[in-house]
């Protein structure tokens, strides 16, 4: 298939579709932010959606860690509230907060913004910046979204939370309005998603960040359909598809029913607690982001109980369990991703 | 044993040493708080330390959810910060924010100001509270404390946290240091929960809110020494403890082992789930907060369907799984503990 084409390096795209692989390929979420010194220094002079509505600075800010760090891929540096804010809703990522929405949903009127990404007039630059990374970059470029649930925190709460009282109160109290307004988010986030791969796109990871705080019930009954909608039709593209929350292990079981790739972990499971469990999806994950501030041979000893869980299953991804946070060192993740390439780099002659 | 006497209403002292029952009895997480038009009166005039630190008002707040609700129990009205505050730590609640820490500890230096409590000096208000409200209720009081985790978190980072990388970085890089933090919350746990059971309370909760930032493996090599530590001693007194934390299904295995009467559960589980995984403790759960924002009918249904699991084994305590939030109702509350009591009850004539 032309759009999974890759020039050179195409360990990740190999690894999400189960087949086999020379070694294990890494990415980090958040790989590109302000742990690296030069991100600060353009992030001295653009704010965060000057720099993602610029195709030439995100195509530089996206490409950065793939070169700085060796890792397999790319993602493009954007923010989940990105086709909220492109169609419309007054949306700003505050610096120390998150994203913050000035006129929370709380009405069925105020579901009417919600509507389809027309891609040439919404985002443009999004598309721009695709074609560039695609031209330079010899990793995968993996494109992403946030899921109905998660935005549907943000507009309803009006920003981050802590306990998602006001939105699991809506969808508990206003079912018809909720289906109303997952219905609206899950064909954003397709039509959003087949832009990004239409541009070039080769891997789509899906963050439903802060779904974990459902219990599997209410995610079966509220948020399921939805998510087989989204993946079902991103499967018609041929695009292989990630799907990431934190602390949702209580969910596997669900995620495993999904019409989805990879899952992707975080730290408070095990590669083999979840394969015990008949999760046979490709796995993504799964070291804990605050160990990176651990010393190396701690690091090391971490990611090498997940190596030795994860690498002999075809279908094994390393990451975080969530993003790299301001206070990492850009060398500490470059050792770490030598380390992972060369521990489980397999010995040509045994091949 | 004395302390255990209660004049009238024993029914969760019964059911945290798994005997047998009347009805499930129940109680609720922050049940007085700022969802209460009484509790925001009071609050007009004197901020949160000026109530808890009057034993005659710290007594009327505590006592009124009881009244209010009818619920099994009263807890002490206090904040996790206290003990900290009362040696001198320089804490504060910020309203909307939660407790904030002037100086984070950082160095070995930091650590030296965290010393065991004088409860003659440093908590009179908390024993002579204690004591008016054993005098008044006829239900059983609740002592409480944080766990030495959560009280580390926001001693490290400053305050209430996301991620909780400052702290893990500090734990996973200067293990003595952690050790000795640790050691020094431990010891001061103990002497103010042994202070609020001399005074008259007679259970006890230690809330480790976010310990489940952590996976098992951390749990197991960084706190539990000190939770065994902890709930061993407490075992002395005679009094039953529970161990409250959310987001921590993943750390049942640990806390089983854990010499604890009750374990308390959020609702990212089932208590079938749990039977199922061998853990005999006595349970107490888990009806997700947010849920009281929802219409009766469904708050009943799973409620339910909670209490069909937990109801007919010896050792279950109706309470929700993270504590009651501003925007709740005091007449929903009030009428699920009527239907709690209702639905359990036995019918004397099979007993």
């Amino acid at each position: 298939m032309d759009l999974l084409k890759v020039k050179k390096n195409d360990v990740l795209l190999k690894a999400c579709l189960k087949e086999p692989v020379p070694y294990v390929p890494v990415w980090y979420m958040r790989q590109a932010g302000r742990y690296q010194p030069e991100y600060r220094a353009i992030r001295q002079k653009y704010s965060f959606f000057e720099i993602s509505h610029n195709p030439e600075i995100c195509a530089e800010v996206t490409k950065l860690p793939v070169t700085q760090l060796g890792v397999d891929a790319a993602i493009l540096f954007a923010d989940i509230m990105t086709p909220l804010k492109s169609i419309g809703i007054n949306v700003d990522i505050v610096e120390g907060i998150g994203p913050v929405i000035e006129n929370p949903i709380r009405s069925e009127k105020d579901l009417e913004g919600i509507r389809l990404l027309n891609p040439g007039n919404d985002i443009p630059f999004v598309q721009e910046t695709i074609k560039i990374l695609r031209d330079k970059l010899d990793v995968p470029l993996i494109g992403f979204a946030g899921a109905p649930f998660t935005l549907a925190s943000y507009l309803i709460e009006g920003g981050p939370s802590k306990g998602y009282h006001i939105t699991k109160g809506f969808m508990y109290s206003k079912p018809h309005l909720w289906q109303n307004l997952m219905a609206r988010l899950s064909d954003l986030t397709i039509s959003y998603l087949e832009a990004q791969i239409e541009a070039g796109a080769q891997i789509v990871q899906v963050f439903d960040s802060w779904v974990g705080a459902l219990n599997s019930e209410d995610y079966h009954q509220y948020i399921a359909p939805f998510m087989h909608y989204i993946f079902s039709e991103l499967k018609k593209t041929g695009v292989p598809t990630i799907y990431f929350a934190s602390g949702a292990t209580h969910l596997l079981k669900e995620w495993n029913e999904l019409p989805v790739d990879v899952i992707s972990l975080d730290w408070r499971t095990t590669i083999e607690e979840v394969r015990n469990q008949h999760i046979d999806k490709a796995l993504q994950g799964n070291l804990d982001p605050s160990l990176l501030l651990a010393p190396f041979d701690l690091i090391k000893k971490r990611t090498k109980a997940i190596l030795d869980q994860g690498k002999d299953k075809p279908g094994f991804i390393f990451n975080l369990g969530h993003g790299i946070f301001p206070s990492v060192k850009v060398d500490t993740l470059k050792k770490l991703t030598d380390y992972i390439h060369q521990y489980t780099r397999k010995d040509p002659v045994n091949d």
